[in-house]
């Protein structure tokens, strides 16, 4: 697939006047440009700028708000409900961790829960902001359904990802970030784009029947079978319901609709220091690392990897080398900069 | 398999009369007793009284701690870092799941992290300790390696459970309680007695290759593949390495020996009435159980379970007929009661 790279700083610049073009203030629109560009750094396409056309189209629908009024409805010592009245994810979310790292500093852990954000990237964004810290991150979020419960010919659960990162000290920080289904769609669509079928045991047709047709595939199934789905449904009842704003229910019994795009959070830190000594930890987990990777390895295999390594790797090339966008991207981001008038990165250009 | 019925209530206070003999105080002895029998009468048997013999034959041994010193080391309005002193798990972690819970209730959100605890029994009780209080409750544990990283021919982990759970109103509260791999060893030991072998994806043996005969088996694999590890992983960040005291590093890196039987754990309370209203959200369960169950389901499944629904099923049994325990059991439990002097139950005598 023919592709273009273009340099991280040029894109994000790039992505961030598109953001200011459809009224987001230069600072909430940078935030949201960053996030972006830090998940094509890490090889998270997926989450990346190829979402921009998406997220033009939703603002002009009246689904993501670019002039949310994000407000604090309760707050504790040690938590917080935001309403993000359909803020950009990135604009929220960071202002959450933030305030839950800046609690976690003072009591040992914060906890903030978000209502009613909208697309958030890659949650393992937010749970690095706080290894950054010097602390443990978690960041969990809940959509409308699209995977099947154990059992059932439809969607019942969200796919929800898991995002927990702790910090290393010569090692870069574990980072874990997985969705609930044994693939997302995302990979089902790279299946699509290379004309392969998908393994049994990924998806359903619309129809709740397997099958291993991508264009057919329609409703996710939960990795490791009740294990994923069970983590899923109860992340709906750690966001969604303690958000008070339910996305799996009204869809199941028929009660309501939900507003396209809207996604429940959670976030939160935990010090280390509050339990111990920071260095020694980091410390540990170094050696955990190395401990691991020093394992005999199964045939075939050439390293054992960490959470947050490959995408790591990733990074180092796509930092030296710029970030491949594919034709498709490329062709999406040329048209939405010029319906906006915003000038594309020499490169896209 | 030839099995006897006792009822909980005298197979509870036979267990007590066990632990008192061994050393515990009546507080103690009762609390052990009763955790363990709670997971006989969900049908989780083997985090039961069939653990009778193991836990005395450690005592003796000098590994779980009857006379703990339990104490609480480092302490905010939000969190505490509790040394076990190698106490039995439940004394430790049911005063742990209480100071979560009393934290809970100030604050928010309650986490403890206990260190050097031992055999904790079935998670999801201390998780349904706090659900039982209007509170989200998370509970995770972690152990010395018996589970592969994806890649490794060697354990690397620990299939380290955890266990959420969230009130209901109607219906009984949701309680996910699942280990991070394929399968547990109890599912391994009963194909032992079964004679059957288990299937591909289960386990390694001894020299890491893949094994489908359960008396080969010797290390786990992961849920989900890299899920499972990459989970497995971070909860011993979040649990032994949070206590200071890791679990992994020193079998991985053969630097240090771990006291048999030693755990590193973590359990939290989140207080919905923090968030809003506990009423509104035990009926967003209720809704979101229905919601789930009434989904069409795939051939050949009578029924769509939720996360608890299987263990309350069996308690409703059991309650009413009283707990089978296989002739095993009973032949050990006989045993352990005739060395210790302890008068068996009458269904047992």
């Amino acid at each position: 697939m023919p592709e273009t790279r273009v340099a991280a700083q040029e894109l994000e610049a790039f992505a961030a006047a598109i953001f200011e073009k459809v009224g987001l203030s230069p600072e909430d629109a940078a935030t949201e440009a960053h996030v972006l560009v830090w998940a094509n750094l890490r090889g998270i396409d997926s989450h990346g700028v190829l979402r921009i056309p998406q997220y033009v189209a939703s603002v002009e629908r009246g689904g993501m708000n670019p002039h949310a009024h994000i407000r604090i409805e309760r707050e504790t010592p040690a938590v917080l409900l935001i309403e993000a009245d359909h803020a950009f994810g990135p604009v929220v979310t960071t202002l959450a961790m933030r305030c839950a790292i800046a609690k976690a500093a003072q009591v040992g852990v914060g906890w903030a829960v978000i209502r009613n954000t909208t697309h958030q990237g890659a949650m393992g964004y937010y749970a690095l902001m706080a290894a950054e810290e010097g602390m443990a991150g978690l960041a969990i979020v809940c959509n409308p359904p699209n995977m099947a419960p154990t059992g059932a010919k439809a969607a019942g659960v969200h796919n929800s990802p898991i995002a927990i990162a702790v910090p290393a000290k010569q090692h870069g920080a574990l980072v874990l970030d997985m969705a609930t289904s044994v693939a997302a769609f995302g990979k089902i669509q790279l299946a699509i784009d290379k004309g392969i079928p998908i393994p049994a045991g990924w998806a359903l047709d619309q129809d709740g029947n397997p099958t291993t047709d991508p264009r057919q595939a329609r409703i996710l199934l939960p990795a490791g079978g009740y294990k994923g789905y069970g983590l899923a449904l109860m992340f709906e009842c750690l966001t969604s319901l303690f958000a008070g704003n339910p996305l799996l229910e009204p869809i199941l019994l028929h009660t309501g609709t939900v507003r396209p795009g809207t996604q429940n959070s959670v976030v939160a830190a935990v010090n280390i220091a509050a339990f111990g000594d920071v260095e020694a930890y980091r410390e540990h987990i170094d050696r955990l690392i190395e401990g691991i990777k020093a394992l005999p390895k199964a045939e075939g295999v050439e390293e054992i990897l960490v959470p947050g390594e490959p995408e790591r790797r990733v990074l180092a090339e796509r930092q030296a080398q710029g970030i491949p966008l594919p034709e498709g991207t490329v062709r999406n981001l040329r048209e939405v900069a010029s319906r906006l008038g915003v000038p594309l990165p020499p490169a896209l250009a």
